[in-house]
């Protein structure tokens, strides 16, 4: 399939950057699910474009929760979430239609579509959609957190700045999910903060590394072959736009090490088994070991800058020079890391409801 | 699905590092592709063990083609590849079977499987597995190449030793076909051969980098949601034992650049549009662009070492101490990058068997 | 998955009798074809209540292509249509929400969601959920017939009144595609017309045996193990609510049959390959063999009748009699067939993308 | 996918009727599962071909578990059961390989495989391939046994001569478990037998009605849309050589049936809610009501006879005329029924594995 992922819970998602809405429906969370729709919108708040850093196109996210809730707790029947688009701007596509954003799917979708996209604002392409799947996953977050499951994530680099590692998880967790700028460290989180107001200032953009933790999981969890929870949560994560790189664990940052300083030994902890270390972001052949989940998602520079740019245009097959306009976003690694939340959420439920049943993930 | 991937091409692993066989399951190639048995058995050499390097079990890895080959075609129908185990020691594992070896797989199995698992050798957890699915990729390979889409992978870097980078991509491919040790820089070989008998020398392990790259992709490949060439290549690609990262382009290696650096600018080269530079590896949106698919994969160093480790008795429930016996593979980076190509050879026939249709991979 | 069909060609539904809206999405087909308004207008009607034969309930089915539509052609990402629920009657149903109505969902519904689900119309399991097929069947249809390929249906059977067989395929499909009641033969129509009001005034319901023939597929389509054409479409028509039975070709119809009999025999007709005799549905080995696919549904009587039933109150756990109250079709036979026609040519359009590529249903 | 079904529980066949070997790969079932080899043993005779009723080729069907079972007991991993083929007869097809069998798929195998298809006594399309389907059906059959779940199928019609009505289904079912000829009226079964050995000497073939009940399934398992247990079963099924009809309940035998008769009335029985009857196969809205299942799959007759029959050679695009010759089933019907408990047995864990994780179908 396409616009679908999961296998227990399944997630498809529809809509474009300037059609009528956009959405997401969510088939397979048990039924029982509290829905608490202050939370919703709170997770879509963090998605939302903030001042200087942010695409000036604001939309208020006022979503529908079309089926699939009933007195205020999920069914077990699809929910379809729907989120009206309404800041779209009346404009003339035409001068740039064919000019290729670089870094952007202009081409790509030119290519597979053979013109018939919907190309205004990036069409379905474009990070807007991703509302939808905050939307539902706060849907998600509320199961898991029910079950003593919680996932955070912080910029972990932002502009050759770094955030101070992750200490007491749950605390951390805890303190992220309040956060407008995802940055653990203050004085680090000042500082990315104004970096990316000067890269914006400058008409350009950049990205980052998002760092993310989940507490709470089973062990026993995933598969040896194909459906490694690492090759899962991979699977969905590289859909969320920007994302270029997934690590679990240490990975890229222990490239040197040898096998007795990446090996996380075992030993009793409080009466259960637990690794001591966990360079191996709580998964041992493709299934979980009860140690948190770790991993770090590579984020490449918003595609969209100011700044002159050599293309070409796919009409005439001809070289061209591009000078985009209109409300872009010169990061959106801050808003990208409540995606990562959401996202990681959606799986983890679709896993989980694998392993253990429909009715597991249940209020 | 568990040991399964693939739309429209699956593929199906089965067998135990000490069963009667191990093999593998190849549905919805294409009818007519010619089956060539000593490329196959080139690819299982490469990936067989190499000296003082490597694990002193050899198998011989004489593989039968069970099905779904016809007078030296594929025929359409699913293939089967059956590879003996011949070498299985028959060895009492009673004294460390419920010591879980950190970094692998023991204690994870048994919370998933509760001691039902075969646990000799590994098991399922095996990279013996990784065989059949080499000896299925050649087919693949051969498929692609038909097409003119060619797949290479070398060690860019281990133990601290980097290799040249990629220079003209097809001849780089084709001299890596045929290279035992896929490094290439000559000086950084030996180094990295050196290095690596070294660490096994000390009982100890070492992992590294794997960089690939694939020529010929045709443009309008892959889907923008959830099945995006990095996501599909990434679910498969974590399968492979001791692979913890994947990024497609250069990702984690630029993670402070600006857009304005990591945008690929478009051009006209040669009358076709193509990007300049390839910073997001032959990918946006999730569609192929038609320049070159690159991707990095991390590799921890093997969790077999001779050192001995702390760890727990998970049938007691007790630490204990574990001193791994038998025969282990100091680094399994060389063996594996056949394997990358392998499994991206088969996720990509698959991709482009869901694009242009089931017979589209033809001879 | 669940409330998903299709490999190629997705098709997911949502919604509630009594929610806000109904809908589906459609994934997969082809950019570029024709989206005609009046078309999909005009199938919503064939399903819609006519009469005394069909509930009172009249919505008008005003629907939405909320994305994949652009410039009045597919684009090729999701296509999503919204049915907005406007006929809903606000009523207590506490009187009766734990008696199950005998034939209907009640009771399993309360099994599988545990007392969660919208019980309100018969929530998720309502037939009304079947709009949003038709109006995504209806692009489908129109996507086929760019390549020559027809489906239609007619009622072969109700309430012991047969119409006439099938005669000139092409013809009948056409007059079907026109007719609101479709029954070929006139004095039949009118006969089973009378008998279902009949039934009707009696506080009864009917059910009867529908008769699909599609044309214009291309031999070579189908898979020999699991995803027969057979198996495909019988999983998606199994949905449709009343259908307990599905065959191909003659089935149940030849049960005493030899083998010389039931065989069709390949002749050389107008220069090409086709069977002479059509016992086998158009289908050999679950692969389409050029000549028409022809299939019979068994379409039980609707559930719902005024007569006093015996039933249980799943909540008392105890018997108890049940009069049911409201609006309800004393059959939906004549309401199923589009349905079975728009079922048919999603799955088809899947079948085809999968076999010849996602282009292929192109306009 | 093609050669696969089943989302928790997938199975996956491979292998032609003159290849080295047949087999299937059944992965997703739960660890600890008690493996009997006389049973499997057991339901492989219960497929043998039996005497003047059945094809001439006898094959030993000794199997090999290769993989996925550990002293006695499944391990959870994929289960391979290999069939090596002993009893191929080297001829030479050359003379008829492009005459087209009546009824048989040589030449939609042609038309999808371009002549590239191992042709050799019906390659991949072969009925032998159900041998794998039987002895790893029987895994499936000792798991849902040890749930309280069972299985049977009689011939409830051939030639003309119909079985007495299922009975009492419990004690019903342990009889037939341990009949060669699956009729439970011992009248009919003479009276069966004797005419299909006259359709046999007559060089003809026979096909029929089989019945199946299951008891013992939990109420609340299944889908209402797409996934209903009629969908995924009669998906599954259609598999089967030779079936072209599939029922559940009494659909085609009540076809003007009034819903005041066909409604399945609930009452409280021994404490417990059930249906009084069970015209709806166990099955409200996709979803089990707790009821015994209840289908009849229609049987077409044996496609290859020993008449002459007209036909094409479809490599010179003419007409020919056909003799068959060889070994062959003038009638299938009596060993399909264990094929049809096999498929039923995968199907059900599959669907169970999904509803209540994969650790339910526990021994």
């Amino acid at each position: 399939m396409k616009n679908t992922f999961g296998t227990s819970v399944g997630v498809t998602i529809y809509g474009e950057s300037h059609g009528e809405s956009i959405g997401v429906v969510i088939d397979g969370l048990a039924p029982g699910i509290p829905v608490d729709r202050d939370f919703i919108n709170a997770q879509l708040t963090l998605r939302r474009p903030a001042g200087k850093i942010s695409t000036a196109r604001q939309e208020p996210d006022e979503y529908h929760i079309v089926s699939g809730v009933f007195e205020g707790r999920t069914t077990g029947t699809p929910i379809c979430i729907m989120i009206p688009n309404t800041q779209t701007r009346s404009k003339d596509y035409s001068a740039t239609r064919a000019l290729a954003r670089p870094g952007h799917a202009d081409y790509t979708a030119f290519c597979k579509y053979h013109g018939f996209e919907d190309y205004r604002g990036g069409g379905h392409f474009s990070g807007r959609i991703t509302a939808g799947l905050v939307a539902g996953g706060a849907i998600a977050l509320t199961a898991l957190a029910n079950r003593g499951i919680h996932i955070g994530t912080h910029i972990a680099r932002c502009g050759g700045i770094c955030d101070r590692a992750f200490g007491d998880l749950e605390a951390d967790i805890q303190k992220l999910s309040a956060m407008p700028f995802a940055v653990l460290d203050e004085t680090a989180s000042a500082a990315m903060h104004k970096r990316m107001e000067e890269i914006a200032a400058e008409g350009d953009s950049i990205g980052g590394l998002l760092e993310t933790a989940v507490t709470g999981m089973p062990a026993g969890v995933g598969e040896p072959w194909f459906d490694t929870v690492e090759g899962i949560l991979s699977h969905a994560l590289f859909s969320i736009p920007a994302i270029k790189g997934v690590q679990f664990g240490d990975a890229f940052d222990l490239l040197d090490a040898k096998g007795s300083e990446y090996n996380d030994p075992f030993r009793i902890t409080d009466g259960k088994i637990a690794p001591v270390t966990n360079h191996n972001g709580g998964i041992n052949g493709g299934i979980t070991n009860g140690a948190p989940i770790t991993f770090r998602c590579a984020v490449k520079p918003t595609p969209s800058i100011y700044k002159e740019q050599d293309t070409v245009d796919f009409f005439k097959q001809e070289d061209a020079k591009l000078q985009i306009q209109g409300r872009h976003d010169p990061a959106i690694i801050h808003r990208a890391r409540v995606v990562v939340d959401s996202v990681t959420a959606l799986v983890l439920c679709d896993i989980l409801a694998g392993r253990f049943g429909t009715d597991w993930i249940c209020g």
